[in-house]
């Protein structure tokens, strides 16, 4: 492992070693940039199974350069096609529920499935990872051309003020490739020149907001400060938000939004207060399979001690400190459904539509 | 200093020994119940200065204690009256802004103004601070048995399941002498058998709800749950929520609540989800003078560090963990308020009433 000082994407393949991928150890993060070297499948499946990457896209472009690197293990092997399908199992099993992984494993299987050439097989998986790679960078980058009309045309960018943005929880470059998908309209437009200020909710209780889009938007040098969740509402009571923009989990085809906890709780106070409230994504986030979310979406209960303890930076190293009685236990529910009747607009790499059926389907499906 | 097993107190003289007050030192809740003894005007100073005891109510039980520990030290000076007073504002000094200390300190003056013998003197001081400690009981007590009866006629309490009550922040004995406000009805209802789980917000970033209400709930044996601020929203779409009852600093004459930040976002979602919110208050924090809560009262601004690093137990100690990019700062607004519209009712010492101009002055200002 050795350290990086400036970068914004997230894996890519090592300059002048095609046969090692390279991914930001996150776990380290805001704290120590840490840039770990992928060798094996063992380590692609640690790299998924132990967070040092999250975030759907990211972890899908990650089990298919795992696939590449089961590949190469496998040149010269007995049964070459066996050991890839034991490798695309050990890799699934990482992280069974990510939607994106199971996509990613088939994608590969379907390019591979009829070389039997040690040398074509390798190539093949090298250049289609490299295609989910590039086509997840050129999604984010699009959902953020389309988004940077929407903070250039507000007001205070038309008068030559700061736009003041406020986001939720990590939706940037660290969970995708490159860009990110709530972060990508923010950067291009800060990119052009439109001045920005970004409220980042820390996010409770894995403060993905306050260490990794804090981290993020310091690395680009974008003002930003950092909030607890419970804020948002009194900034905007004060007219200190000009716009939301957050990313999501799943969107239903008739536009409510799963999304990190709390979400809901920042769309109820934008509507209450005029502010518009947008939810980016790439179109292959949308469930076409359900109509209401706050029914039939599953909400995921995660471990107490995220919640009864805090992990920091304390005497050069990160610590887990409690900061609850011991008797007490804590619920911890991953995401919150926001209906659609609360969201101003879907950002999308096809373009921006409103949170209905009709207009989803006819930006996305009847494409 | 020692270690107490069991209490639900904030503050009482020591039994045998009249000169010395007793409080629960709150800087090390949840995680060690140090009594602390104040013996001199220095130790009262202390304790209010650096949040040994903390809450509008407390404080200002504490300073009428102190003044009578300075009339303790007065006896036999040459200018008793002068070390009062100077005592006076030292205590004073200790947190200027905090109403209740102030009047507290008024009303400790105005009953020893004309007392010239020491011994008088440390009797009244005495007398009149164990009025102030005794009122505040009984005060709290009274919300209790007002609010109580809406935790027994709500619709679960009545089919014998279990009422489900959401709270923010510390609005419980520790800010009080004893039952606290919010808590008041939730003891009292619990005491009298009514099954009640409570859901207890953390309440970032000094985490009250976390450390001190799930500490009070736990040491009373009463369910409780602690979630992160993010998670109300979700409860209440769930209908895991059947009732809010919070607290408040300052409430408007028509009935705009001022409240620790994020009570604004819990009591938009439980307007949307057609929950009720209640607000228990001690009829003193009416604010006659303020019509637009929004508009007029001032919202403190806190330190940053509060967010950017978390306090919490480690290795036998409280140790302060880095959360956030040395790079990015964070702002700390300390509350929120919550317009009348959302509010459902008032719990006062008097009953309860609606957030509006009318009942709250029917209720409490012509009596």
């Amino acid at each position: 492992m050795k350290e990086k000082n400036n970068c914004d994407q997230t894996i890519w393949i090592k300059e002048n070693d095609h046969k090692v991928i390279q991914v930001i150890d996150q776990r380290f993060l805001p704290h120590q940039l840490i840039i770990a070297d992928l060798r094996t499948v063992d380590d692609a499946a640690a790299a998924i199974r132990e967070m040092w990457v999250r975030g759907a896209p990211l972890i899908g472009v990650t089990a298919a350069f795992g696939i590449y690197l089961a590949c190469l293990e496998a040149v010269g092997k007995k049964n070459p096609k066996q050991h890839i399908a034991d490798c695309a199992d050990q890799l699934f099993n990482t992280r069974p529920t990510a939607v994106n992984l199971r996509w990613a494993l088939e994608q590969m299987s379907a390019v591979l499935k009829n070389i039997e050439d040690d040398h074509q097989r390798c190539e093949t998986a090298l250049r289609e990872a490299s295609r989910i790679l590039i086509e997840d960078v050129e999604v984010c980058r699009r959902i953020g051309d389309w988004g940077k009309s929407l903070i250039r045309n507000s007001e205070n960018a038309q008068k030559g003020k700061t736009v003041n943005i406020l986001t939720h929880c990590n939706a940037g470059w660290l969970a995708c490739v490159k860009w990110g998908t709530a972060t990508s309209p923010i950067y291009q437009a800060f990119k052009e020149g439109t001045d920005i200020h970004v409220w980042v909710d820390e996010t409770r209780p894995r403060n993905q907001g306050g260490r990794l889009t804090a981290w993020e938007l310091a690395n680009a040098g974008i003002p930003h400060t950092i909030i607890t969740d419970n804020a948002g509402g009194h900034l905007m009571q004060k007219g200190m938000v000009d716009l939301c923009i957050v990313g999501t989990d799943r969107t239903t085809y008739t536009g409510d939004v799963a999304n990190k906890i709390g979400t809901y709780l920042k769309a109820l106070a934008a509507k209450d207060n005029n502010i518009p409230f947008y939810v980016a994504l790439p179109s292959s986030t949308i469930d076409w399979t359900i109509r209401d979310g706050i029914k039939d979406i599953p909400v995921e209960e995660r471990e107490q001690n995220e919640i009864l303890y805090v992990k920091g930076w304390y005497d050069d190293a990160l610590r887990e400190v409690r900061i609850t009685p011991e008797q007490s236990k804590a619920a911890n529910y991953g995401f919150d459904i926001t209906p659609a009747r609360l969201v101003t607009g879907l950002i999308t790499e096809f373009g921006i539509c409103e949170p209905s059926e009709a207009a989803i389907t006819s930006l996305i499906k009847k494409r």
